[in-house]
């Protein structure tokens, strides 16, 4: 089923503990609709300069990604500039942020987009977030919704009301107790779903993400690397698979939500170990099959099976006080 | 089969983000005995001074943990006090060390505990652990070992010294990479690997713990808790739960390892819930079970089935450039 995506493509400049890489293709709309093109026919909507190399297009093209909504305006590309830390490479400084066209960015969708089956409201302005879920008809059978603290400091009310129309909401951990107002990430998810997003998948960087819907939360462990290049773009990579999985299934059960996760992990656990989408871009259905065996092996565990007992000390009572 | 834990029972005073309490029951060998208490028969070696109170070694007996061991000495028991972070609970500062009768701690071990099936070496000088490790005839089936970055930065030699001879290492995430000298977990455990333990247990606080035991590591997740009171003794009885498992199932295979560290993170989790040992100490088996059972239900996931294929874009080549 037609995924679509609204966000961000860029130019970043972007140096880690690994190394350094300037202007070189980037944004949130880019990492998403790349990664879920392996399982779904992600559409793009998104704004670029008229400095954006026609390579670039090309690449996305190659994907057999829909590149129709992707307008093309006079000046430069968004262009983002940041450091991730030589201690925690979780924690990134951004240098400078240059605007440019996205400043001015107001998506207008076409007919066919506008009657997309699932849609990604990747991390922009929520006020944008909002017009473009008003200008879906019928309503996407799944709307997700990607934010960051510099909207839920600066414009919680917009934000708040879009929220309340997404059925899937991503965020950090910080994210979500900030929003929620709740130290408790428990208590934050709850806070949450009453707020309306059914499901809420708190990103925990290197040490993955859970995933809450009500009921006893999934934890999708990240899956531990030899090399880490560049974290940028791991958290729309998660979103691109989450959300591929679920456009290419359409199987929105509580296994499947899960099963979504997994391969968010898995095309999250891609995008870091290379520069821009140099990784994510280039992969095989094996690569990409293995990875995700490799999770399932992660959560691998005897449980206790019916009629089992959990080896009990031999004549301990319950309580022993 | 029998459990043998040598290590420290103290006083502790504690302030965390949910309150304070002082000179209440503490130390790793009182915490790992507790909670392995639920599954074997453990037995504690360590230290106390005269002012240890009669209450607290009756709510040791009161698990049937064997006393024996335990040492009353003239002078006061090992006291410390320690702070946790408001905004990071796993943060912790120590304002107060009272070593008392622990500094001359030199544990001597009865015919019968030298005959101990399993063997926890907590977190003690690691030239006490090698004469422990000594005193052992035979050796037992399976020795684990936890310590901390005191020992890793100030007595490395006598601490690389037992870890090559012991089969299981228990480390936060900090003392991995600065024990290893290496950045990347893997690249870490690894190196660790070679130097002895087949298994490593990575400790993430909030965060959970990864078994690394040269293959795929297996991620067991913190369980999520709606209250943290004080995350002291968290990792010993971790610990206590991996070990108690263990030393009752008697199994170790792979799959055994897995579930002793499912049984790990319930124990852990536990501890968490209040101060010093009140909410691990009185426990019943239905409670145990039940978070045993939401820790399955974290992990739970279809993973792909026999002949069935992950839903691949029709017609998506296997590279695409």
């Amino acid at each position: 089923m037609s995924l679509l995506v609204v966000g961000s493509v860029a130019y970043d400049s972007v140096s880690t503990p690994a190394g350094a890489r300037d202007n070189s293709l980037g944004g949130s709309a880019m990492y998403f609709s790349i990664a879920s093109s392996y399982f779904a026919d992600p559409s793009v909507v998104a704004v670029i300069g008229d400095d954006f190399a026609e390579d670039d297009v090309a690449l996305l093209r190659s994907h057999r990604i829909d590149t129709s909504g992707l307008e093309r305006k006079k000046g430069k590309t968004f262009r983002w500039t940041g450091v991730y830390g030589a201690e925690d490479v979780n924690t990134r400084e951004t240098l400078d942020t240059q605007l440019n066209v996205f400043a001015d960015f107001s998506p207008r969708l076409s007919p066919e987009h506008r009657r997309s089956d699932y849609l990604f409201l990747a991390n922009i302005d929520p006020d944008l977030q909002l017009d473009v879920l008003d200008q879906m008809d019928p309503r996407p059978r799944l709307v997700a919704l990607d934010t960051m603290n510099f909207w839920i400091e600066g414009k919680r009310k917009a934000l708040t009301r879009v929220v309340k129309r997404v059925d899937v909401l991503f965020m950090d951990e910080g994210e979500v107790r900030s929003f929620a107002g709740e130290a408790n990430l428990i208590s934050a998810a709850r806070t949450i779903h009453e707020i309306g997003p059914k499901t809420v998948i708190v990103k925990r960087g290197e040490h993955g993400a859970l995933l809450f819907d009500g009921g006893t939360p999934f934890a999708a462990p990240a899956i531990p690397l030899e090399r880490v290049v560049d974290p940028t773009g791991a958290g729309d990579c998660f979103a691109g698979g989450f959300m591929g999985y679920l456009a290419a299934s359409g199987d929105l059960s509580d296994g499947g939500f899960r099963r979504a996760a997994a391969l968010g992990s898995v095309m999250g656990s891609f995008a870091v170990e290379s520069f821009s989408a140099d990784r994510v871009s280039s992969l095989t259905q094996q690569d990409i099959q293995d990875r995700f065996d490799q999770f399932t092996e992660m959560l691998r565990f005897p449980a206790v099976a019916d009629g089992e007992t959990l080896p009990w000390r031999s004549g301990r009572r319950g309580v022993c006080r």
